[in-house]
């Protein structure tokens, strides 16, 4: 039974109308392949990996999404849920058609809750909106994905989504307590609440993150917030090379103080982004740079981190070490740093943006085996990430003397050799990005067959039609 | 189907002999119900719950344990597996006997990776065994059961225990980064590694953290480590009644300071174990205390913060803030702490110890809440917990004057209306202990059935002949 394809039924215009009577005509979009374009992908670079949506619904409530999901039963069809469209493995890309649901109009602050520090939200809220709703009752939502302008936290949870302050704080799971879900077979389920510490059976909620819409539909999230630190100081430190760079990450790391950010940048990164954002740092002469974010809720404490870290830097080698201590010139770098992945998909449309993970000590022995393979394939490998997670966004380029076809066909032996290399050192294939359908041929090099079983027994368990964005993670 | 009652083999003398095969005749149990005892509860005080095995079997290896569960499923007989036995909710009981798989042999430390902050252990190792281990390497593990010196780390991964210092570094589960786990087919799966993000697919091992044995084994445990605070100190703060402690707590959690503990406890609890433990600290004329710690890197930021928050007590109407800034008086107080549950267990046998956890903002209702079914039902409920959690254990505690009849006959009304009030504060029944068969029988009192169903279909697709630690959480 599993091996054979999938077999859906195709929406027909008797099932629209359907779906309108559920959700209201104007918010159903269907029979044009321009406007249902943009629906087609995520930000991934490549278009092989785009597949168009039959139908677009942006339903309003739980309700409505348990409707529409029945329905989806009812006639097998696939549902695919989609926040911003900003992921990086294809997740909210429709790979069998069906219907595409998208939480826009699902972006409501539901309740701030002060006392307990804790904010319920719609799915279609972009990350950030959270924090500027509470930042004037000096609380911050954690998380702290790249793409924070524009993310939504319903995809951020359904990616468990990293970012620039995971040393510290963790990624996104770590602060959802409480989900409402419509589940693959359309029933809607409360989970936790708002609750810090909960083994009330099984972590259906520690599931459901990072399942990549696979296994439910979320419709309200609620999320820890943390005080606000009081102070927060940014060092750019610039290397000649990347490997002083990454060599200086696991000191930082082991030496007892905690950073809330260890950006790694190479020269490639850097200069590409700067030149896409029309930035003038100019820090031409370095090879590498790291983005060193201390915070915390006193300026003494902060002042001593940095200068300790700074020290580190200094003695390992770095070039110089820049302060920036005030919100303005903060932001500025982290401008940089957010806005790598765009620049290199505008500079270099041909390319696959990965997302591995290594143990943090091993960052080394990563960058160092990067070069040898892009010197092996005779493929620029520019590299930035979350060095102080062992995370990196190694990004394989189109030699710009290749033809397409030369790079469509190379690219799956880098990428095998990347995963190889990754796995040789405790690695995977995905720290924050997810696996989509971008990565999943690849789980057999990374993850154990029972592994992969697992995870299809537990997914026809709950989705027994295998209605809820298939063709993710792995095949049926 | 499901209503149905779980049918099992019986261990006849030939499966014990297949099993002495599998791991050696010495370490096969079996035809002696004394020595067999033991086994047959964990800490829960009511015999009621208790429940002996048939054979108790102490493999030494992975291997082992998946030829033992290979046996199991052959054969239709159940498997328990058993840390240290230190439960609380009775994870560890063998509720339809078949084999107790105990984790005693298996207690090494494999490696221990400095340059990783990782150390990899079996299940069977003491918990604070890993912080002696490495505490001179600067490193420590940040979960701390109130039974660190007793239970396994096996058995608080698979309980998800919280403990004495969850407001700060959170609970276990947040420390697991990778699981050898032997699943309920007989299949050794490696889940995970020295990763700190890691989004390959589902989240298998926080569905495996928490879950109580049911649906895996674990034979290795990748912990991660934290740099070692440099300063620990503890407030112990005297109140003169329970309301005007926990009216304190949430405007410190709401400070901006982020202490480590904030522990309540009421009169009884500290004066029955201050008895127990033949311990001298005259607090007598207090209410309820509050022990909490705060702990960093920075001598003058923790001096700082533990003012600040001595300041919020006094402001409060704290009697007396005692400041323990050694390890002698800090482990003198935390040794009545940790002691409170065999206290009363030695004083009151006939007690039912509960973990309700309630948003931390609502800890005074529940407090007040407790004192009203108190006066109910004629039945003393001390308190004490994790108080900057949420999380309380109110113990109902026979009253002397009653017959056993009537304690027995009363605890399920006296708990429908703990579990009630919890619930109607947003809270729940269990945040550390977890549910095994002690409370299965209220969970419908607190989740809706569609996520008993979720955690029933979960149960079926990984251990489809219900081998592993049947009747806990929920019954098919």
């Amino acid at each position: 039974m599993d091996n054979q394809p999938i077999k859906y039924n195709p929406v027909t215009p008797a099932i629209v109308e359907e779906l309108k009577t559920i959700i209201g005509e104007k918010f159903v979009l269907f029979g044009d392949p321009e406007k249902l374009e943009p629906y087609s992908h995520d930000e991934v670079a490549e278009k092989e990996y785009a597949h168009m949506p039959e139908v677009l619904v942006r339903p309003n409530s739980a309700e409505e999404i348990s409707a529409i999901v029945k329905l989806a039963n009812r006639y097998r069809i696939p549902v695919t849920p989609r926040g911003a469209g900003s992921g990086l493995s294809g997740g909210a890309v429709p790979l069998y058609g069906g219907i595409v649901l998208l939480a826009d109009r699902m972006n409501r602050i539901l309740e701030i809750d002060r006392e307990n520090m804790m904010i319920t939200v719609e799915p279609g809220v972009i990350t950030n909106e959270i924090n500027e709703a509470v930042q004037d009752l000096g609380l911050f939502f954690a998380g702290y994905p790249m793409s924070i302008e524009t993310c939504t936290i319903g995809g951020n949870v359904a990616e468990n989504a990293g970012g620039g302050k995971a040393i510290k704080y963790g990624v996104t799971g770590r602060y959802i307590t409480g989900l409402e879900v419509v589940i693959p077979t359309g029933e809607i389920v409360q989970l936790g609440g708002k609750l810090v510490k909960d083994v009330t059976g099984y972590n259906m909620i520690g599931l459901m993150i990072g399942s990549e819409g696979t296994l439910g539909i979320f419709t309200k999230i609620i999320v820890k917030l943390m005080p606000r630190p009081k102070v927060n100081v940014d060092l750019l430190v610039l290397f000649k090379t990347p490997e002083d760079s990454v060599a200086v990450v696991n000191k930082i790391m082991t030496s007892g103080v905690i950073p809330t950010a260890i950006e790694f940048m190479d020269q490639s990164a850097f200069l590409t982004t700067c030149e896409y954002l029309n930035e003038t740092i100019p820090y031409h002469q370095a090879g590498a740079m790291l983005l060193i974010t201390v915070d915390g809720t006193d300026p003494n404490q902060a002042e001593k981190e940095y200068e300790e870290i700074g020290e580190m830097c200094l003695s390992g080698g770095a070039i110089e070490v820049y302060v920036a201590d005030n919100y303005t010139t903060s932001e500025r770098i982290w401008k940089v740093r957010r806005n790598i992945a765009e620049a290199f998909k505008v500079f270099s449309p041909h390319q696959s943006l990965e997302d591995i993970v290594v143990p943090t000590a091993h960052i080394p022995k990563m960058v160092a085996g990067l070069q040898e393979l892009s010197k092996k394939w005779d493929c620029p490998i520019p590299c930035y990430g979350h060095a102080g997670d062992g995370n990196l966004h190694a990004t394989p380029v189109m030699n710009p003397k290749w033809s397409l076809e030369q790079w469509h066909n190379t690219v799956p032996h880098i990428l095998t050799d990347l995963y190889k290399l990754t796995k040789s050192l405790g690695g995977t294939i995905s720290g924050e990005h997810g696996i989509g359908h971008k990565r999943k041929q690849y789980m057999p090099l990374i993850v154990q067959d029972a592994y992969i079983e697992m995870m299809r027994a537990v997914k026809r368990a709950l989705d027994p039609n295998n209605i809820l964005n298939p063709g993710k993670i792995f095949d049926m």
